[in-house]
């Protein structure tokens, strides 16, 4: 039995009632916890862990809800550039020229990042060498739902991507059988749905079996562009959402991501089947996917959640700014200040992001029995002093460097800005080399902003 | 004489060329910068400070154009809140509520965290106690546009502020006496307008006569919100910017702040009459301001700058962090990929702070000549590799824990993360202490967002 006692923290718990201990401790035992609140001390055995986290902040684990783990080598790779080019002449190229140390390496960087700002669950979007993915997740100590990209269809796919239907589906059985439930529990493996535009009926009818057969979630891009719906009414006669309604696919293990062009209607047809959301606003706006109603989904109790999407398409995988862009972007499009305040915010990041990965008995608040997943915040930083409205601050005024410690499944992650699972400093200079040796072998060549000389 | 010579950087100069010297050094003798590029060892003297910045990227200080340094203890006091209940009774009652040296600690405060994020030279937005602002710069090292809150007129201003036109004026007079050109030239006295609401024709009027006299320019908050427009056109018959290119305001030396509501007219006026603008997209979402028209206020050639605006507003003090925001909303809002890319950010940051400040002839590049302003980024952190394309690295990844040295004047304001010229720790401490006195002193009492225990 492995007991680690945490004191005197102002400890914003997100349980039912929403309580706050101002002053309040919190016991973990082994993966879970064990008690919070007041810790009865009779409890704590002599050899336990004891943290004072006087005048810190203690809350649930941040949970990315969608997330490219091989895209962090590309960052940088697509800025400023319309989305064909994005995809085509920049994403793809890179994707597919990425080795399986390649995506073990990028899913090692992507994870200290998002360690570093809070993250300690997340739902992989859907990336090609998911066994390199898993590797690094099992190493990270994160908790993760990975997902594999699927396409049998579509134009312009690279040639080693063209798969059947039979293979897309055979391959992630494949993967659920290697790695769902691996890493104490921590990975749980999805099905994917890439986009509309690459994805077969058949395909998506029978994921949705499998899925469901498997008891696990879909992860799937829905509704990122205006153009994606166009297609979906010209090639299916219905848009995005109404045919995947069409298809029976809209339920409670649904994951649609973006979901920035939705009607009334489309909205209500979440809400109807309980389909989880995952808002992006840093890529909505940087990749110019545009405004999704997220506060009218919140209002009809839809559990809108919050990511970060890939590192090409942010270009930063911190889910602290990702928290204050949710709260920005929606008071701008609605010119309603009160719009999505910093308490619904802090929502969406933790509970609504465990209902949107399927694992809200689990996580997302710190409870008793709950897994032991929560980060530690240190407010005494220059930039997010003074703290009159702590729960506002966290998500106006902090930022990932506030992050101080972190803990998954009882374990910790980091300590004092220090990852304690990952060696930092080598996954910095291998990710360096390793992503200039990809972007040649893809052979990508971004134009030059200014004369170097 | 003072020689430092930077070595083996990578330099984004924004010199007339915009030459980049990828392998570059930086001599400077004492406030100026004496060579750039290749540096001639001859002209080293034997006691130079040597740096080697090799992997380190130098590039202008930033300038942020509207900063409200009083502001700094009323972090997290009005957020989630209607505009009206967030002036009066929340910023004014604090403000009116501000000792001298509440505004000296305020604006010590906020100088560390604009030197932690790369500003050098700043234009203050107007507080009340300018000599506790004017002595906390002095020591901060920063460059500065230093003016007074000025009304003369309107509803609900706290009685300790009420004043006449003349007496705005004779105090704005006084402190310009006091405060134009000293601290080595780093501070420049300007003349201030609050906003149409609460400034008389009489005081605008005489405003401009005396900028102009004194060569120094105008902070007026313009077209803020669209009530001010509306009470604009009910009272002056004119909305808020005709009426000032009525009253003969709009001119080379007007800084006009937000600058949200503006039709196509009013953007060609501004261009007319080479009007400044400072954008400020942090403040312009969460204190629902709305978008401003700065893409195409930028094709027409106006200098748009960047502004943090004050820490209730935002709430982060963060030029990196704002250059991040700058370029999203823009893309948000036209659906334009290429809206506002990168290296227009950074010309807005550097460049066209510059002329908005009216220091053009004297920063906003690093040119043989001109003051040395300058930050060192150190580009190698978990969240900013790879770094394929360096200036779109620094806008899109790149926070404001990458600034690792500043310098102004010639002087380090900070080496590898340390603040030199303030003793951070201490003005946590103190900030905290007086920022609570400050709240109980206004009575204000914040409502509580979750329960507390």
């Amino acid at each position: 039995m492995n007991q680690i006692l945490i004191k005197n923290a102002y400890i914003i718990s997100m349980n039912q009632e929403k309580q706050v201990f101002t002053n309040g401790d919190i016991l973990i035992e082994d993966d879970k916890i064990k008690e919070i609140g007041r810790v009865n001390v009779e409890i704590v055995g002599a050899d336990a862990e004891i943290v004072d986290a006087t005048g810190k902040i203690i809350m649930p684990g941040l949970i990315n809800t969608h997330v490219h783990l091989s895209q962090q080598l590309g960052r940088g790779i697509a800025d400023d550039v319309d989305l064909l080019t994005w995809l085509r002449e920049r994403i793809w190229p890179y994707e597919s020229n990425l080795t399986l140390e390649d995506s073990y390496i990028s899913s090692l960087a992507c994870s200290v990042e998002l360690i570093k700002s809070g993250v300690t669950t997340f739902a992989e979007a859907g990336g090609q060498e998911v066994d390199g993915m898993g590797r690094a997740v099992t190493e990270a100590g994160l908790r993760a739902m990975l997902t594999r990209s699927t396409m049998d269809c579509g134009e312009g796919i690279p040639k080693k991507w063209q798969e059947t239907t039979e293979e897309c589906l055979e391959k992630q059985i494949e993967l659920y059988e290697r790695w769902h439930n691996k890493a104490d529990g921590r990975i749980k493996s999805w099905f994917g749905l890439r986009t509309i535009f690459n994805n077969t009926d058949q395909l998506i009818i029978k994921t949705k079996e499998l899925a469901d057969k498997y008891g696990v979630g879909i992860h799937m891009h829905v509704a990122e562009i205006e153009g994606e719906v166009l297609f979906a009414k010209e090639t299916k006669g219905a848009t995005t959402v109404q045919h995947l309604n069409n298809l029976g696919v809209l339920d409670k293990n649904f994951l649609a991501v973006h979901t920035v062009w939705l009607s009334d209607q489309e909205v209500d047809l979440f809400k109807q089947h309980n389909v989880k959301v995952s808002h992006n606003p840093g890529a909505a706006m940087k990749v110019v996917l545009g405004f999704a109603k997220v506060p009218e989904m919140l209002a009809k109790g839809i559990p809108v959640s919050i990511g970060t999407d890939g590192a090409p398409s942010n270009n930063r995988m911190d889910m602290m700014g990702e928290m204050y862009l949710t709260s920005l972007i929606h008071k701008g499009r609605t010119l309603d200040p009160k719009a999505v305040p910093a308490e619904q915010v802090l929502e969406m990041a933790t509970l609504n992001g465990a209902k949107s990965v399927l694992l809200e008995d689990e996580i997302g608040s710190l409870e008793v029995g709950k897994k032991a997943d929560l980060i530690i915040l240190n407010p005494k930083s220059i930039g997010s002093i003074p703290m009159h409205d702590p729960v506002a601050n966290i998500v106006y005024a902090m930022q990932s460097s506030n992050v101080e410690s972190s803990m998954c499944n009882g374990k910790w992650l980091m300590k004092e800005r220090k990852v304690l699972t990952i060696n930092e400093e080598d996954i910095v200079k291998e990710a360096e080399q390793r992503a200039k040796d990809v972007i040649k072998r893809a052979g990508i060549i971004l134009p030059e902003r200014f004369k170097m000389i």
